[in-house]
């Protein structure tokens, strides 16, 4: 829970530990720059240009574009469930599964059936249950040890179509540190596990069986030891366009800036052997938070396949999140192939699944990425969407239909399933429009322009006080007793009244009217008044019982469609010195109206609100 | 919480809103690609490339590296807080600011202070409260308004040194839609406004105030009307290398892949008139996830400052994460200008002030970033950690100054303030050397080689069984009751017992063993045994008592150091056809090998873990 804490005890924060900035003003620091050195030991780090780059001459990725999505790959199945706390079980597993088929993945990496009973039961549960679609490819993960490779295709019987995931590690740190091997040996172990894979899947000569293989680290290893053990594996595998390989190039730890991984893809893009035999993936990860990036960086240096996961989950910082890619293509005109029309469904079965929360600033899910809380954003996006359904009109196509171009919504979030109910809402740092704005969606209210400052001085007030958001049924309540409630309560109550009109054009009013507050109640007196309209003659009444008033403004419309429905007048007078506004509802457009006016002479009265 | 689902109730998910994929199989989708058209209205999206492409004929950024941080400048504070449900009070704030000034940050922009009566009081509280050190300067924001630049003014009274930041809507969308302003009149406003703010501060003689302008979604308007009007604004504020104008560019919504917002500035930098004398600065949003990525890319294209913050929190997605890019050049060799040697205490401290969660996921600063699950990523870790101690010994420094290159660990904890204590947690898809590094560091227990795929089997059946994770506490409570709890629990038990050595190398052992449950004990009986050391006599005597057992490795340890320390001892034995292992512990090294064989005994009777 938050801490309270005093605005003068800047002595006492708790930084004990924080190191003192120190070091010399570099001998080029321009004089706007004030940074001096900081104590962090950033000479520990060797920087990624020195340790990883490929000898690429030049690039076509920055120019390039991407017109079509890559074939999406979720690995939420795989591997230590991605370093959930509480892993997967079958049922959860089997959730996820269905969750991705329905949301239109055609190939999904399932389990490392040889690492646990857990992964090889859900392959067996798949295989057993008709839960795979004729239209989706499943793909199981294993290392380059003979008896785990047997058990994974143990795993993989009786399923129609797979693709068998052979990872070795080949980066220098885990080569020598992890494995103990040299680079030989490492390219021989992996030609054993591949012989051995096309062995086995030869022997099963119905299935379709095909292969992928990862060299992990790819991006911390040198790129000749990749195209060397990559491409000796497409001759292997024999690899041809209408049964390619993929080779998967995995930032298993993400350790430079995305332009150095596009130009380590690049590099490979035009390197690989039998190209139009081999499918290009990635498996970008996120620790350094660019991983959306990276991807988007290797589609465009070559890359054709994107291996990741919703929401980003994995170990550490996550694989790469397929949603916000998928819809980042979305935005850009270019079709996700993948369904988020009910994104909310998307999300909360992940959570179930997974146990970890969406943050609520998440892309495109995150409970608070389409709400605007601050005055002028609020403002902009209801003229953004008065001027969409204009536009929408005009083009004789539903909104849902019309080109999207609103300002501060980088996609309509009805796309994702989403209403615009959360995109406003209102705290003591917005202004009029949002205020206005949820009013007319949540209660048909249409303020007018004029009374909006009136009103948004009100819940400033009120939000400043509270220093909490107000809901719509807040507003309301707002809305009802600042401006309807002094037409009902007094201290001016209105009696019995009729209003007639005598002449065409000439108005009569006959009211009742009382006065007082409960305890000193004057008795009811009858008024009459006349005017060109029934509320002139309503004026002239109050004026006769001692309560001038003029009236500046009047507005008033319907709630809902429909004869029965109640209606909401507005109306701003002159009282003394002041200008005061006044509300009132009822089926009758008269009664609403007068009650409107009365409202503002008892607010006149009460000296609430006029300026 | 989470539901439970049924393995076979795919029918029923909860997706009746999900759209049915559909249309034809794009002509050139080659075999590989099973993917075809998605319902989604991607159609309703124009491209970013056809909407802002700048005229750039020739890119240095992708090329250029980043050898020195730029200005960072949190904007935690200020424009309705960044859209919290519930904004900062000025306690709050002050809190907010003061870990601000603690982290190294030398320009904070605090407030927008003709928005609200809070940002205003913030202000003043920071001119009065002597909370702004000398090398720091204070940014305040305001819109082209003439009384609400005056309100700005009136604000800043009093402080020494102070940016004076003023926006204005550009983009065509915001000019023609919100604004209703043509070009020029967007121009003359701006004009107006900044001739106002340079009279006023040079009504303010010995005040050190400088200014800011930022061009409202820069990356959606026109590069020659930014260029206009920025090359105006630093002609009108007269800007020289000494005293610098700023201009920010803000990527206000994110709309498009970083290489565009990248060219964007190297198009800016390139073309900004006194270009020594304006810092360019950046403000970029998370809308499609890749904050992190445009801010490293414009830097390498000539941005001097970046505007973000604290976690990357802000309206929508948010601010692109200031901590996320220092931490990412700290990795690269490069000081991060910023001290983060304390990241918990920073990341509680802003949790308490803006009432959001940092996602466990989150680069850097997440409870799960550094953390380990799956069994291969522990044993590279673990001798990962073993090469980097042996490194650092060889170097003769402490480990915290040796050069850091350990797997799957981006950045040494250590650097942050953390300990290793999180970075290997053990569940069901844990190994044994995950498993073996958490009882080590935390209890001490070296566990020989051989003994750890033993005891792993033993933690999978109970995690598997149990869903959950382990804790180390978990881990040695398993142990114990395995392998220590059979030496002194039964069914042999030891009574008192003797050791000598009657002759150089002959060693003699008399004890007292006692057999059975509780039920049925059968009283002790006394055995001698001899050997050449005194475990082989204890042996011998075990064979005499009927109890023939061979011991095959052993192993013992102390588990702190000092003489009153105690011991554990393992050993292995074949008992019969099988091997099984035993531990014991106590403060004698004799005492608690001897345990260990019994124990070995015992779990052969119970045939616990044999193989």
């Amino acid at each position: 829970m938050p801490r309270s804490h005093s605005a003068n005890s800047a002595a006492t924060l708790p930084f004990p530990t924080l190191r003192t900035p120190a070091g010399p003003v570099p001998a080029d620091a321009p004089a706007w720059n004030p940074q001096r050195g900081s104590a962090m030991p950033a000479h520990r780090y060797r920087p990624a240009h020195d340790r990883v780059a490929v000898p690429l001459t030049e690039r076509a990725w920055p120019a390039a574009r991407i017109e079509r999505a890559p074939l999406w790959v979720p690995v939420d199945l795989r591997d230590g469930n991605q370093a959930l706390a509480e892993p997967m079980d079958t049922s959860r597993k089997r959730r996820m599964f269905d969750l991705l088929v329905a949301m239109g993945f055609k190939e999904i990496e399932v389990a490392y059936p040889s690492a646990s009973r857990t992964d090889f039961d859900f392959v067996r549960h798949l295989a057993g249950s008709g839960a795979v679609p004729d239209e989706v490819t499943v793909v199981v993960f294993t290392p380059a040890r003979r008896e785990l490779i047997e058990r994974t295709f143990e795993a993989i019987e009786g399923l129609p179509r797979t693709v068998v995931h052979l990872y070795t590690p080949t980066a220098p740190t885990w080569r020598e540190v992890v494995l103990g091997r040299s680079r030989d040996e490492v390219h021989r172990l992996v030609r054993a596990a591949a012989t051995q894979m096309a062995r086995l899947a030869a022997a099963r000569p119905g299935a379709d069986i095909r292969f992928q293989f990862s060299p992990e680290v790819f991006n911390l290893t040198e790129p000749d030891l990749v195209l060397e053990i990559c491409n000796g594996l497409t001759e292997l595998w024999d690899a041809a366009p209408d049964r390619p390989v993929t080779h998967n190039l995995p930032a298993t730890v993400e350790v430079a800036t995305p332009i150095v991984y596009a130009d380590q893809i690049e590099y490979m893009h035009r390197h690989l052997a039998r190209r139009d035999g081999v499918v290009l993936s990635v498996h970008p990860h996120n620790d350094r938070g660019t991983g959306v990036a990276c991807a988007e960086l290797a589609v465009l240096a070559g890359a054709q396949r994107v291996e990741g996961c919703l929401f980003g989950n994995g170990e550490r910082t996550g694989n790469v999140d397929l949603v916000t890619l998928a819809l980042n293509l979305h935005t850009q005109g270019v079709d996700p192939m993948l369904d988020f029309s009910d994104i909310g469904t998307v999300r909360r079965t992940v959570e179930d699944c997974i146990r970890l929360p969406v943050h609520p600033r998440h892309p495109y899910a995150g409970e608070l990425v389409h709400t605007a809380f601050s005055g002028t954003h609020q403002d902009a996006i209801s003229k953004g969407l008065a001027h969409h359904a204009r536009r929408a009109a005009g083009l004789g196509v539903p909104e849902c239909e019309a080109p999207w171009e609103v300002p501060y919504l980088p996609v309509d979030p009805a796309d994702l399933g989403c209403t615009y109910e959360a995109v406003i809402r209102v705290n003591s740092q917005s202004g009029k429009g949002g205020i206005a704005h949820l009013l007319q969606v949540h209660h048909g209210l249409d303020l007018p322009q004029d009374l909006r400052p009136d009103f948004s001085r009100t819940v400033q007030r009120a939000t400043d006080d509270s220093g909490q958001e107000a809901t719509p049924k807040d507003l309301w309540e707002l809305f009802r007793s600042t401006y309807l409630a002094p037409g009902e309560d007094g201290p001016l109550t209105l009696g019995p009244w009729t209003a007639t009109e005598p002449a065409p054009g000439r108005h009569r009013v006959r009211c009742e009217l009382s006065e007082g507050d409960a305890e000193g109640e004057e008795g009811p007196g009858c008024y009459e008044g006349s005017g060109n309209g029934p509320l002139a003659a309503f004026a002239d009444a109050l004026a006769a019982a001692g309560h001038p008033v003029d009236i500046l403004a009047y507005a008033e419309h319907g709630l809902a469609s429909g004869p029965d429905s109640a209606a909401v007048a507005y109306v701003q007078c002159r009282i003394g010195d002041a200008t005061y506004w006044g509300a009132g509802q009822d089926t009758s457009v008269l009664t609403a109206s007068v009650r409107a006016v009365l409202s503002a002479v008892n607010r006149a009265s009460g000296n609430r609100g006029g300026r």
